[in-house]
């Protein structure tokens, strides 16, 4: 009797990578004090330089306003201010994707959203999720009940898995550019997955929280797809466009005509969030209102240029050693086959003792990922060259 | 085949109360162009006065912060930062409650969590609402499949609905002071609920975003009646508190005693939030810790005595005609019997039309709201008092 848990909860397997990380650092510094300061960190999954200037001032003014009774802000829309929605349906034009305002929705992160979308399918769902993967897809899906399956990636398929033949799924993940391999799909890929969705009559939930790395004639957008309005929810963030991992917002789209079990899916989502959320700050959406202006856009390039230079450096030093990669060309991250047939965690060690370089062990998101090793962008651009060279001169023949 | 949706969500019934109040407004406007400026909106649920100025210097100096490499915050901790939660934790020893840090989880506001929290339980439990009542707790509930069992209130027990007897419920709804009733439950009113929830092995949500109405011995928190910590989880917001219903930004307190199913509700709401959130922005964090200054407190008080004074012109026409209301003394909410045996509908129709004055119909709020009639304390003190004058000219004898 009385109130009954979700026991699904216990079916969540504890994550130990960054404690586990945390602790082999903590070990090594406490045994070897005289080189600790020497540690580089390119692990880092979050971005570093500060917020552009013309974004800080949109902050700072909108924060102004809210003190004045004549500009004061209260509830909002759920669903988000149109003067932001606008800006990113304007945003999409320039990957030829035409959106209603409507079905454009301003969230606080692409994290949020990517779990509450859950609410809107019955529980016992069956998911494919790529593996390896951002963890929360499988986390989220479990705490529901719903069936996890893996599409398995690997150097075969350049980390880009592609739609199982014959398996039935009702839920579908894409992450591209992929967290952690950084791999891209291009248009063809994706068209695959949305006939397959189709075939299906599955969902695609398309995490895109990345896309502003994209480089020349990728998809930016699973909407740069016929037929993908249908069949797909795309998620997107300013988290690593405008450095807004802090700030907190992003946008998920949900197109009218995304029709299941005669249901509308945007009409569903839009009762979902009047019901469950209040909506995003007025001043953080009037900070990345900002992120589109000239001077806003101009900034940001500049940003995402330096983790791309940082990202080159990187890519650079693995030609250099003749090593296997993903990523790097329109991503932040580099996910790169460890040397010597060394596993995740080996070549973790290796690089802490004896390059006092830190990264990320491909095995903590996924079984493919064991035997990989994830860099990342995020560093100092002094930093990474610093590594780099480290790197270079431990395994040069 | 295929992606399932929650069926549960066309079970959801559509609220028109505020769509019907817009078109009522719009009919009489138009039939009535040249005293359509007389309006005054008694029903505003929004608060009206702008950000305190600690609040919003604070707002504008966190977002500087973020403009500077030194100063630059990524992504904090999901359940919010430690400079805040201390605040909290201070600010609940006002009331001799004791928590700890890790019980506080920083939300977006009230409306999110109480939603979420839902998470956390089996799919079929059993919810008692009071009824009337704010609508997002039978619409959460209905989402998920749970059975929704409403508490009946009225005159005969001043809208303060006590424990069913014999009756077995999972999850209970607690709102004090209430929303739209404006009732508030004391020390002995609170604890035949949480004896009735620990007999039941049920769990409260106390939603207590009205707590800073609360004046004299009335509790602010639940977690004021002994024994509330192994069965009530609560929910506040600083929307009311210090107007940031459009800056969004509230906490929800899960204790570490309370346990269910052998599991730990604490720990199971950090898993739920590490997993589908982010945290709340940096900058509203800092601009909610400087509710918590000196200046900061003096003049939210400042702001909450004005809406109180608003209230006090409410009850004083009230008294004077003799109408029968809850709230008002602890509230920003009037809840008030239509006079002359009036419909809630019949009630608003009468004073759009004869005082153009609007307000709220009860029956919006459920079936026992019927007959009754929701005023509200956001409008300023001229329009407030020049509303009450109309109604004491209209009902007078």
């Amino acid at each position: 009797m009385g109130a009954n848990i979700n026991h699904h909860y216990q079916e969540v397997k504890e994550s130990y990578l960054f404690a586990e990380i945390a602790k082999r650092i903590r070990t090594w510094q406490e045994n070897n004090p005289e080189i600790k300061d020497k540690l580089i960190r390119m692990g880092i999954g979050d971005v570093t330089l500060p917020l552009p200037k013309t974004v800080v001032d949109a902050l700072a003014s909108a924060s102004m306003e809210m003190g004045k009774s004549e500009s004061f802000h209260g509830y909002g829309p759920e669903q988000g201010y149109d003067f932001l929605r606008e800006k990113i349906l304007n945003y999409y034009k320039n990957f030829s994707v035409d959106l209603e305002l409507e079905e454009i929705f301003i969230s606080d992160g692409a994290k949020s959203d990517l779990g509450n979308i859950l609410d809107l399918f019955a529980p016992g769902s069956v998911a494919l999720v790529p593996d390896p993967v951002y963890p929360v897809y499988v986390d989220t899906n479990i705490m529901l009940g719903n069936k996890v399956i893996f599409a398995h990636s690997g150097e075969e398929n350049g980390f880009l898995p592609m739609p199982p033949k014959g398996e039935k799924v009702d839920l579908i993940y894409l992450c591209s550019p992929n967290n952690p391999t950084g791999a891209v799909y291009d248009h063809e890929g994706l068209k695959a997955w949305v006939n397959y969705a189709k075939e299906n009559d599955a969902v695609i939930f398309f995490d895109a929280a990345y896309e502003c790395f994209v480089e020349g004639n990728l998809p930016h957008s699973i909407y740069e797809i016929p037929g993908a309005k249908e069949c797909a929810i795309e998620f997107c963030s300013f988290s690593k466009k405008a450095g807004f991992t802090g700030t907190r917002c992003g946008y998920t789209v949900v197109p009218k005509a995304l029709i299941r079990g005669g249901q509308s899916l945007q009409k569903m989502w839009l009762r979902r969030q009047t019901t469950k959320f209040n909506g995003v700050s007025y001043i953080v959406q009037r900070g990345a209102e900002a992120v589109f202006t000239e001077a806003g856009e101009k900034e940001i390039q500049g940003n995402i240029s330096y983790y791309k230079e940082n990202a080159k450096i990187i890519m650079e030093t693995l030609d250099a050693l003749s090593i296997y990669y993903t990523g790097g060309k329109n991503s932040p991250y580099i996910w790169l086959k460890c040397p010597k047939g060394m596993s995740s965690w080996e070549f973790f060690d290796f690089l802490l003792e004896k390059g006092q370089v830190v990264g990320t062990p491909g095995a903590g998101f996924g079984d493919a990922g064991e035997g990989f090793f994830r860099l990342t962008a995020f560093s100092t651009k002094e930093k990474t060259k610093e590594a780099m060279e480290r790197i270079k001169k431990l395994l040069e023949v």
